[in-house]
């Protein structure tokens, strides 16, 4: 029997892979510069106005070394665990033996807060010590130990140094003796999905199948009938973490995934950052156990959440409550969640589809979550973040209506929960495992980032040198650089926002075969060989399906991989007053003046009259146009002058 | 100094005016046959399957007659009230002898409920004794006492009975001795603004002015430095009654108007029932007191309220998050509360204001609210009732989003905390009071609805027989019959939303003086004097300020004093993709079939092709559009048939 997917394909290490990018390179600057140094002074509590962490301090008092009262959330562990992960992404890219001595340090204070027996977490060592395992559906801790295992694995990976490796499989080992079928052991599994996909990670760099069977465990207990959140609920008294009251069952828990077996699950529901780390394991085990009701549970869940619940920007979970996904083609714009970590965690994923079917589906969805919502999750300056991404604000609204205070027009310097900052770290310092996957003979290119790459396929060794003028120009150059002429395949992904491709080797148009969104380029490659790629990048606009009532009658701008927005800034207030006639001429040009430099695009648009209107709310008179330049920028580039009103969506006038 | 308002108009008793009218009388009917005798039910705990009331019950508890808890939320006695009111009210249109000695025989239980020392409140008696007057800003003491004050002067009015009226003063009398500025009273006020309106009407009633007076402090006193809520949380240990925990201070609470003293109050805030409530009082301080300062803050309050913050069908409310006011122009019409109270405290603020000025700002406001968010509160069998009025339902949407929970797409049997089906049979039983304001010479008609009226004006008796066929028609015809030939004037309100009205005189046409939205004509009126009035009832649309977001591209269509909307049940599903051309033609005409027959509205509509669109979510192409006829209802009649989507504002294709 053919499997509906083939599974043999590998990411590029990114010790493999070195980014010189235009676009990215800035960013990565920016997270070895600036965040990583910033989050290592939140997570010490030393960032003035900014709600304080706690995170190292609890670690210093679980080890012992300083007397006090656990601080921050029960989940405080995983900013740590986070940070350290991307410094050992940091440090594949680059040394930086200061940073390196204070990971060490960080390292030798995390183990020194480990239990002689394996157990990690600081909230049970302070606060509730004699109480661990008794609450999993709220107290995230195999949540933080996945975190820490992630981090353990990079910081392993980049340096060689194996005490927090070595460390995290104690921990995973305790784990493996409290939690399986076998009797005595608790057939449970956590609130916060996260370790499923850490000790997959485990498993690859030690190669020891009881970690990978631990994952498979808790990915199989999870949601079956009796109901471990309800039965763990009863043994503790039906008490809860947050308030310590009496709560009623836990039953069928949509918000964690927990209502049926992953799959029995037709739709993405429930927290939108729980769901997306759920499927990137689930995902992973399809890859690593071929269980192929496995993978057609990820597949319905992709098409679910890609077709039915993600906004234009990449965003996913379309309310506050409970940060979650709601229903199908509910998208609304201004109170939104579409939290930063959910589109890491979306990406996450991706990259996992990746690798087990070659469908551009999968790498578009990750380069609009990465060019759209995760990086308008960071300021500028690396210092201001948001959570939630919303895609149209109004800063009266945020403040007055109860409905939009999770929607802030300003990104914050930390937050008390601050899940977020340290996840776009993470991603952006390992950015390079996301360009490639590979096969035996084809190197698949998901994402143009500019950089050097070195890969082994079965034919031989290869360099790769990627020039790419990608975003801004849609134009990407490869030098080809066989250790020996050898032929094999490159796939280039042919971007589905964009209207044609036209592909060059060596000066020479080529018509590729394209298969599901690859162009694949077979040929005998010779040292040197250059491959060009022109995508057509014209500023275009795209409509939402019928059913999304939140953008009936509006239109959205997009070029290359950017989706735009109207600011304030650059239109005025009302931006709701603003239609879009559906042939104006949309004009882009460079400016300069916005960030570092972007493409807007301008457009002759009309704007509704305010000034007739008198005292009247309603009237028999149609309004009065007036005509109206507008003036939109990329979306990531949002919120970064002064504050007022952004709208993602324009009217448009039919 | 010339008063910027006269406040010589008055009201036209209840006792003076005989509805009979082709539309109204069948809700008369049904407040008389089936609302009051249903909530007597429900006030007793005999509704099935409806969350139990525990009223009644409370009261036989605090009378000492039977033993238990007390059930329900703290202003639970306020059911009781509004529904003895409300009898009070159909004994004056009908005499109902059963009915009567059953709210004789509730009377007694409420009077054997009060203490020695006048006090009444059966959760205090019951669940608190001793702990009375320690939390006016959470627990509604005051509240309970200003509905059945109300109570008390409505069924004294209408049956002459005298018990629960001299209950109610010796309430009144207690509550006087204990607040006031005096020293060794408390300097404080409400929570929920209710007593102070009561308080006039019982001034009214026995013409004492320590009632008006009393009304005047808890006015004045309100939103005064230092706080009166913060003192008294101090002086209670600075606990809440929701819980019983620690809360922070409420200070300057918007939420109950009380964040500065009214006079400062310059844009309507918080709690929308309770604003209303207080802004009815403070316009009867003025017309009682001739405050102008109280003039300008109710003129000021009022423009704001009807001009930035009123929803097309008269609702108020803009988010279910403390059922409260927003900001300006922020009106969302899928998650608003505009509760069905809070359009009836409306109208009783307009007929307040009436009271003071004749304008037809506030009658028309008045009518907007009665016609449409406060009728589509009550379902057609007087059984079922809607809290929240939204202008868009998609019952999906009301399932799956937590932020649209309190939306509900069926009207519900009883609520636990019940107050607008007793307030709408109130209203309605009292709608005669409505009708007519009249000064020394001048009878003012502000509402159209059939019935017979005897006044008195300085020239002398008149008695008017109107006959209204108003809502479907605009047809109005009134028989003139003073007593004796005399000069007077009838000055006839011009709706907003005609176009045009033409006014005969006895078969003559005649163009009377139009001034601020009221037809005056005067004359010498013989007896059988006939007035004819048609207004232009064509169906037309309105739109929205452009600062209104939420109704951007939009229309809405009217008729009469109705607002129409689309349901499912005529139009399919997804009333989103609907657009209705700018000149696309609207036919009107009599459909026998909805409700007891309703004017319906058609128009040929374009909508959006969804068949085209497979799985994708986001699209280049621009949507196809298809032919649609549309059907539009009243919306007081949505939710009559099976549940579906609804929709008020429909998009326009300019």
């Amino acid at each position: 029997m053919k499997l509906r997917y083939q599974n043999s394909y590998q990411t590029v290490p990114l010790q493999q892979v070195r980014i010189k990018d235009t676009f990215w390179t800035k960013y990565r600057k920016l997270v070895k510069d600036t965040v990583i140094p910033y989050q290592w002074e939140a997570l010490n509590d030393r960032i003035k106005d900014a709600e304080p962490s706690f995170a190292i301090r609890n670690f210093k008092i679980a080890a012992g070394r300083i007397e006090g009262e656990f601080g921050g959330m029960v989940f405080q562990d995983s900013d740590v665990a986070k940070w350290l992960e991307a410094v050992g992404y940091s440090l594949s890219i680059q040394e930086d033996p200061d940073l390196e001595k204070t990971a060490d340090e960080v390292i030798d204070l995390v183990v020194e807060a480990q239990h002689e027996d394996g157990y990690l977490n600081t909230y049970y060592t302070i606060k509730e010590p004699g109480k661990r395992w008794t609450n999993l559906y709220e107290c995230h801790e195999m949540y933080c130990a996945g975190h820490m295992i992630e981090a353990a694995v990079a910081y392993y990976r980049s340096t060689g140094k194996r005490k927090l490796l070595d460390a995290m499989c104690r921990f995973a080992d305790h784990i493996e003796e409290r939690f399986g079928v076998e009797p005595g052991k608790i057939r449970g599994y956590d609130g916060h999905q996260e370790i499923e996909l850490a000790l997959i990670k485990l498993y690859q760099v030690t190669k020891n199948e009881k970690y990978l069977k631990l994952s498979q465990f808790f990915i199989d207990e999870r949601g079956k009938d009796p109901h471990f959140f309800v039965e763990e609920w009863e043994e503790r008294g039906k008490t809860t973490h947050w308030g310590g009251g009496i709560i009623p069952a836990p039953k069928y828990p949509t918000y964690n995934q927990a209502h049926v077996p992953v799959r029995e699950q037709k739709e993405a529901v429930g927290h939108s950052v729980r769901a997306v780390y759920m499927y990137s394991a689930m995902a992973d085990l399809v890859k690593f156990t071929n269980d192929e009701s496995l993978y057609e549970a990820c597949n319905r869940l992709w098409k679910n959440m890609i077709n039915k619940q993600m906004y234009i920007t990449g965003g996913i979970g379309s309310t506050y409550q409970g940060e979650a996904f709601t229903f199908d083609y509910d998208l609304p714009n201004d109170t939104n969640y579409a939290e930063t970590c959910a589109s890491i965690g979306l990406i996450f994923f991706a990259q996992r589809m990746l690798q087990l079917e070659a469908k551009g589906e999968y790498a578009d969805a990750m380069e609009k979550a990465l060019y759209n919502n995760v990086i308008a999750g960071m300021s500028v300056d690396g210092k201001h973040y948001f959570y939630v991404n919303p895609l149209e604000v109004l800063p009266e609204a945020s403040e007055k209506d109860p409905g939009k205070r999770h929607v802030k027009p300003v990104r914050q310097k930390w937050y008390g929960c601050s899940c977020c900052p340290p996840n776009v770290a993470r991603l952006i310092a390992s950015l390079g495992e996301y360009i490639y996957t590979k096969n035996e003979d084809t190197l698949f290119t998901h994402l143009y980032i500019g950089s050097e790459t070195n890969v082994t396929l079965a034919q031989g060794k290869v360099n790769l040198v990627m020039d790419s003028e990608y975003e801004w120009n849609g134009k990407v150059q490869i030098s080809v650089n066989p250790e020996q002429t050898c032929s094999f395949t490159l796939a280039y992904r042919v971007p589905g926002w964009s209207s044609g491709v036209k592909f060059a080797v060596n000066g020479q148009e080529i018509n590729p075969e394209i298969v599901d969104g690859y162009a694949y380029i077979h040929r005998q490659w010779h040292k040197g060989d250059q491959v060009e790629l022109q995508m057509d990048i014209e500023s275009h606009r795209l409509y939402a399906h019928p059913e999304v009532r939140a953008n009936a009658g509006k239109t959205v701008l997009q070029r290359g991989p950017f989706v735009y927005c109207l600011e304030e800034a650059d239109n005025g207030k009302t931006l709701g007053s603003i239609m879009l006639p559906a042939g104006a001429l949309l004009m882009d040009r460079f400016d300069p003046l916005i960030l570092d430099g972007v493409v807007i695009i301008e457009a002759d648009a009309v704007k509704e009259e305010k000034s007739d209107w008198e005292q009247t709310l309603y009237r028999k008179k149609q309004k009065v146009l007036e005509q109206k330049r507008i003036k939109a920028i990329p979306y990531y580039a949002w919120g970064n002058r002064e504050p007022g009103e952004m709208s993602v969506w324009i009217r448009e006038r039919q």
